[in-house]
């Protein structure tokens, strides 16, 4: 699998792992993948320590960072403070809305008062924090690419990161987000289905692969949304991609800071047990189907606020998630696609990198052989 | 692409086309693929018709015919007649959802009383018309496969076409229903995933496909949902299906029975163009997204009634199609999968084919190259 991307980055296999794990970053890029840590929940300090940490245990492999810059939001000025960006932002939450997520919470014994003060921790949805998380990422070498989870990149943030002689990497759920991307000078185009895990649009993988593929050739495209074997790989590669971006996976890695209460949700559900949700972030985002998303679907109930707005609602609930993990479960935050229905236990990073890799080979062997007998 | 289940079916291509177009049928079939005629829409007599037409026009090629039978509705009698059937269904929809359908068609010019008494011609949906369509495919030697599509078909029925020496296929959107297809005596699983036209579920193709594969080895699976080129059939392939099952692209071809008008706006669609609605047939059902899906997804109008009586409020949409196609092009039945973004004109059945073949040989070939690259 290894494709002409994999020596622009210097990689042995086009394996993408995007986690919020510092430990999978470091594990996956050691066994000859990419790791990205997922910068969204640290502060530029909190960051730092992260990187930190990852230099001094990847040895000389290369890794990425993520950020997420959604589009702007109205009434938001981009050259605001965090905390003028906070203090405006809690002000536009209805009362209504809090009061029904206080009940949710409360109906499952968690005491939401308690909580409330964590409620902002996600405000790396905005360029305001965003952009000092690059500005700390670029300080390490060996972060070689930044993905943008949401949304073209600004400008200016990717002449920077080029100017620092870094990749830029952006999501898209369409081919005309796509073309957006590479017109806007992205280097990496990282296509997601539908069946995606967190923020993902409508169409399907398997159509929608080939079609990014197409409008933006030659740029280089990540197959994301489903990823969880080698053989997904291989379709991928098939379809024409250069690689794979995978998120679901590695939360069910010995070395990722999920609770085994999470895990054990993830390797109870079915692939029918997602839900492409509001009720978390305020876009469209799949997780698992609990209490929580079905409470905020609910015609007579509350809609859902659109993005960060939502975030200071359900805050409470994602706190509430760390910090009563075995109580919070019928209302926590579980972002996950559909590939969740594969997950049978929890790994090791590196024997995963290792089973796909030889998944994908089964898989590239049996159409060869099947070549080879059409042709006899 | 071609695999055991082509030796077993006397084909050169595991390429399984669904279309209501006879002429298509036999074009696929000696294209060196296997058609198959839906034949719901049809009376037994229609049926006899079409088929002698193939049977004269195939060669000696084999083909298919699909068939549809739900699970069981409430307060239905299998043993009733076709028209105790009707007049008792007719009687339990709702005057309220009548008048909303033919305001809508008013709203778009089209006189509903001119429409109504056609408005029961897909009644085929009911185990008491499919067996006498059944029973009409099985007077046809070259028909060696019946599908179903959508359920496991009653256990007398697989025995029955058993004994005729034909195969049994039916469709699924879940493991689970693979599993019960399985263990009915199945032949063939057809894997839809949600991408597909028509009645689909929710899981994206590139997770259902290889779910459905291990749930029911060494039974042969189809790929179906988001099938449209040869990469997506070499894609179905490396995750373990034994071929495809496409139905949208034979809507695109110069041999099909569909208006210019349908054609042109699946041309101009994209993939975010469709929908899942319940508001044709009553079970979720993807289509082009347009004016008629889009009124009863209001929340203030009344929601689609079940499976089958839904239909007795839309037929006189569908007969309004195929009646006045220029006027009712904003309130048709245009069923198709978010496959329908990769059209981009009509072709010839053959030509299709020979693409597919092509196109599944570059992908397999840039995936033996890699291979080879990387092992030198």
């Amino acid at each position: 699998m290894h494709t002409p991307l994999c020596d622009d980055l210097g990689i042995e296999f086009p394996i993408f792992a995007f986690t919020h794990c510092r430990d999978v970053v470091a594990a996956v890029s050691k066994a000859g993948g990419f790791g990205v840590l997922g910068a969204v929940g640290f502060t530029p300090e909190e960051l730092e320590i992260e990187l930190n940490w990852i230099d001094e245990h990847i040895g000389d492999r290369p890794y990425g960072v993520d950020i997420v810059i959604p589009n702007k939001y109205e009434g938001m000025d981009s050259d605001m403070s965090g905390d003028d960006l906070t203090k405006m932002l809690q002000s536009m939450v209805p009362q209504q809305h809090l009061d029904f997520a206080h009940k949710i919470l409360a109906d499952h014994g968690l005491p939401a008062d308690d909580l409330d003060q964590n409620a902002l921790q996600l405000l790396g949805w905005t360029e305001a924090t965003a952009t000092p998380q690059v500005e700390v990422a670029l300080q390490h070498p060996k972060v070689t690419l930044i993905a943008n989870a949401l949304g073209t990149p600004p400008a200016d943030m990717i002449e920077h990161i080029h100017a620092a002689g870094r990749k830029v990497a952006a999501l898209c759920g369409s081919p005309y987000q796509a073309r957006k991307h590479a017109d806007a000078g992205v280097d990496i185009i990282i296509a997601q289905g539908g069946e995606g895990g967190g923020h993902c649009g409508e169409v399907g993988s398997i159509v929608l692969w080939p079609q990014v593929v197409k409008e933006v050739a030659p740029v280089p495209v990540l197959a994301a949304g489903g990823i969880g074997s080698g053989q997904q790989i291989a379709a991928a590669l098939a379809l024409g991609a250069q690689g794979a971006w995978s998120g679901s996976q590695w939360l069910m890695v010995e070395e990722a800071q999920n609770t085994a209460v999470q895990q054990d949700a993830y390797v109870k559900a079915t692939s029918r047990d997602t839900v492409r949700s509001r009720s978390f972030t305020g876009k469209p985002c799949r997780m698992l189907r609990n209490e929580w998303t079905e409470a905020w679907a609910q015609e007579d109930n509350p809609d859902p606020l659109g993005m960060p707005l939502q975030y200071m609602v359900s805050g409470m609930a994602v706190a509430a998630t760390h910090k009563y993990p075995d109580q919070s479960v019928d209302v926590a935050f579980n972002p996950v696609g559909q590939v969740v229905g594969q997950f049978t236990k929890v790994e090791k990073t590196a024997a995963v990198v290792e089973r796909w890799v030889q998944e994908y080979l089964d898989a590239t062997g049996t159409l060869e052989r099947l070549n080879d007998a059409a042709s006899v």
